[in-house]
């Protein structure tokens, strides 16, 4: 939730889009929860100043907010997460990148874990969810004060193994395996992530491992996966909103034989200038379809007081331009436009480098009226649900993500229905809802231990 | 050895400098063996073309090779072993790449599996023992004709985990381990290196563990890690050698009161950037050091058929210029230079980025004269030996390498002396021999099993 001030000067509250955001208003709407967030806006501020009930928001110092928002969590340990560093040369652990990790990561963690203890301290029984990689020292925090208090964490986020960790100086890596350690469930999209934490655990602070559990510094740990799904009610009455049905006739309006589309932030770990490159050599090896088939990419600009990710909506833009009329570039937020295209692609193209999980890839194909394909990197989280289904091609492989897009161009009616009604299968019976069940099903599970 | 022709027209022999290959040698002259190699100079392609004994040299296309050492070797593999791609810009797949892999790194290894098989025609009892990252399809090839040959491989680079791994195709990767596993022994430098091989291999491959045996496709594999040891009668010959000498002179005709010394290939996972800006902070906290401390920094010219390698080499210079006289870079080949410098320093800083094990740690210290200190990164093999006695550093974080180099410019006597004694007494028990007899153990031990 976030606020604002119309012209009139009223209060406004406006509900943050982005997949993540939708899955856990799902979760909230169904039980008895009290969300803590951070103050983003200067309304924000004026109402964290205020009585609250329900939303309490949290505001920060700016200049700590800053430096853990705009430093240490992007890019510092989103860049970790995703293995995104030029190691040769960035980053460099200076003073500045020090001060952002004393004087900003850690004060931000112990002010959110302070209005966390004020919240159990009204309710005592309350168990604690925290979410990804901005509070991984608030467990910590928490834990010393309240060592019987029931703490999960849920990690959206890929977990590379202990030499990317290698990044981080060996205290601050040391304190965000403790910090998470702190928690009774830590969990993740996927095996994979699940098992490269795990071993983490092993390799960096020497935890032992039973079953599905850590053991460190006396304390037992229950680490899981459950990947994330959709809100498929939610899709369904957006596909029928006035505002996206505007925005599907101007896209069929304009569209090509055949569609290609992309939808995600400009984050480099998104993969958009490969999957530029893919389609530029799948149109160069199959000239007959220059004029028929299309991209459309749209993306969402992200994070853009960081100059990691200037520089790469730069070199999309110039990649896209190289391209000419055969791709359609829109940088911008429009959710609207996202889902009419959506139900229009004959293809998706989902290319990411790492991805913690990729919720573009479960809505556009439940969303999609048109049988198309998905093709899928092996390094995103949703590959381990949907790669049977998908064309899967390695991120990197840029010759052979020309040949899945044009694989997925060519394929059968038969064998793209086929795959398609696999997938809204599996993403229908596996929607955000029963995603919430495994978070509160995983703590009555830690609950019930000795 | 490499092949040339003097002023007169005469053949002129030369043997490769370099800690490998003085390793190597020690080796070699101790048992009855034939060593297999590429023909690197023109010289060598005409020895390749006569009747060869002891040294074999293979002529291989100029193309097939160029493709195979400039673009699979290096920079591909060696990057994604030191996890130096830039993930979100580099490597792309595209046709360059595959067609260097199909028609460099594959005929390659195949041209060499065939001379190892004619070798193993005249004695079909020897024992066959591949080196690093150039062969690791060779081992495959020769399997297919001789199931029972005795076949061992030493990676002397990092192995990642899996998903640094996933830079490379999936047939590639594949291909890669599967090569690999066809040998009877894989041995590294380190534990870590050990324990992520076995990793990736059940990871990739879905092979499984036994001890130290990993089974794969009906064989096992016995892996292993034994960091490798200098040759100290050679360096203590080196020592006195009339070259060694004058070097020496020169320095201490111009040393200051300390010298901070750094010996390396100019390689991007050397860290010689950040290694000047940490010198350069160290001076900025520590003003009164300066005039009294200079870093003499000894930079063997590499790969500079490689671009990633002369920007690199351009990215030091323009470091080491902005720290004026602070810093002394040498820029060139010259092996006296660098014996001369290792009994003179007083610091001797390997912060490598990631490092198979770093034979400079092991030199400098051995031949140090002055009991000086070594700060030494955690991503560098040797820091499973040496990281006791060494001042350990995280090679990004800049600075604390500043307050580990000011930590070694001030240590006390004793304790420079304690610590010096220690590596050189550990480096002196654990030398090249012994490494080698540890090649042979192994093969003993694959031999006697049912």
């Amino acid at each position: 939730v976030s606020y604002g001030r119309d012209a009139g000067g009223e209060r406004t509250v406006s509900r943050g889009g982005g997949g993540l955001a939708t899955a856990l208003r799902g979760l909230v709407e169904q039980h008895d929860v009290t969300w803590i967030a951070n103050a983003m806006t200067d309304e924000d501020r004026v109402v964290a100043g205020e009585d609250q009930r329900g939303t309490i928001l949290i505001a920060q110092d700016r200049d700590a907010y800053a430096r853990f928002y705009n430093v240490i969590a992007n890019p510092t340990l989103w860049f970790v997460q995703h293995m995104l560093w030029d190691l040769a040369r960035t980053p460099d652990w200076d003073d500045a990148r020090h001060d952002a990790w004393t004087n900003g990561y850690v004060p931000v963690n112990v002010r959110m874990a302070r209005a966390t203890l004020a919240e159990l301290d009204r309710d005592p029984s309350a168990a604690v969810f925290f979410h990804d990689y901005h509070l991984y020292l608030a467990p910590a925090f928490v834990r010393r004060e309240r060592p019987d208090a029931l703490l999960a964490h849920f990690v959206h986020i890929p977990w590379p193994e202990a030499d990317a960790w290698t990044v981080l100086p060996p205290t601050i890596r040391h304190d965000v395996l403790t910090g998470l350690l702190a928690n009774d469930v830590v969990g993740f999209h996927t095996h994979r992530w699940q098992r490269s934490f795990v071993r983490s655990c092993v390799d960096v602070l020497g935890a032992t491992v039973d079953g599905d559990m850590v053991e460190y510094d006396g304390r037992r740990t229950l680490v899981t996966s459950h990947p994330i799904g959709i809100a498929p009610s939610e899709l369904d009455e957006l596909k029928q909103d006035e505002n996206v049905l505007a925005r599907e006739r101007e896209i069929e309006a304009s569209r090509p034989e055949q569609l290609v589309l992309r939808v995600d932030r400009t984050d480099p770990s998104k993969n958009v200038v490969r999957g530029l490159r893919a389609f530029g050599l799948m149109l160069d090896r199959h000239p007959d379809l220059r004029g028929r088939v299309r991209m459309l990419a749209l993306l969402d600009p992200s994070r853009q007081d960081i100059p990691e990710y200037v520089d790469y909506v730069a070199a999309v833009e110039r990649e896209a331009r190289s391209l000419g009329n055969a791709v359609d570039l829109r940088v911008g937020d429009d959710f609207a436009r996202s889902v009419a295209a959506y139900k229009q692609f004959d293809v998706l193209l989902v290319n990411a480098v790492f991805d913690g999980l990729n919720l573009v890839s479960k809505e556009g194909p439940y969303v999609n009226e048109r049988d198309g394909v998905l093709v899928l990197s092996e390094n995103a989280g949703a590959h381990e649900e949907l790669g049977e289904w998908a064309l899967s091609v390695n991120p990197f492989d840029v010759s052979a993500q020309a040949d899945a897009i044009h694989e997925a161009l060519t394929m059968s009616a038969t064998e793209r229905r086929r795959r398609a009604e696999a997938i809204r299968a599996h993403v229908r019976a596996h929607d955000v809802g029963a995603w919430g069940d495994t978070q509160l099903a995983d703590l009555d599970r830690v609950r019930s231990l000795p």
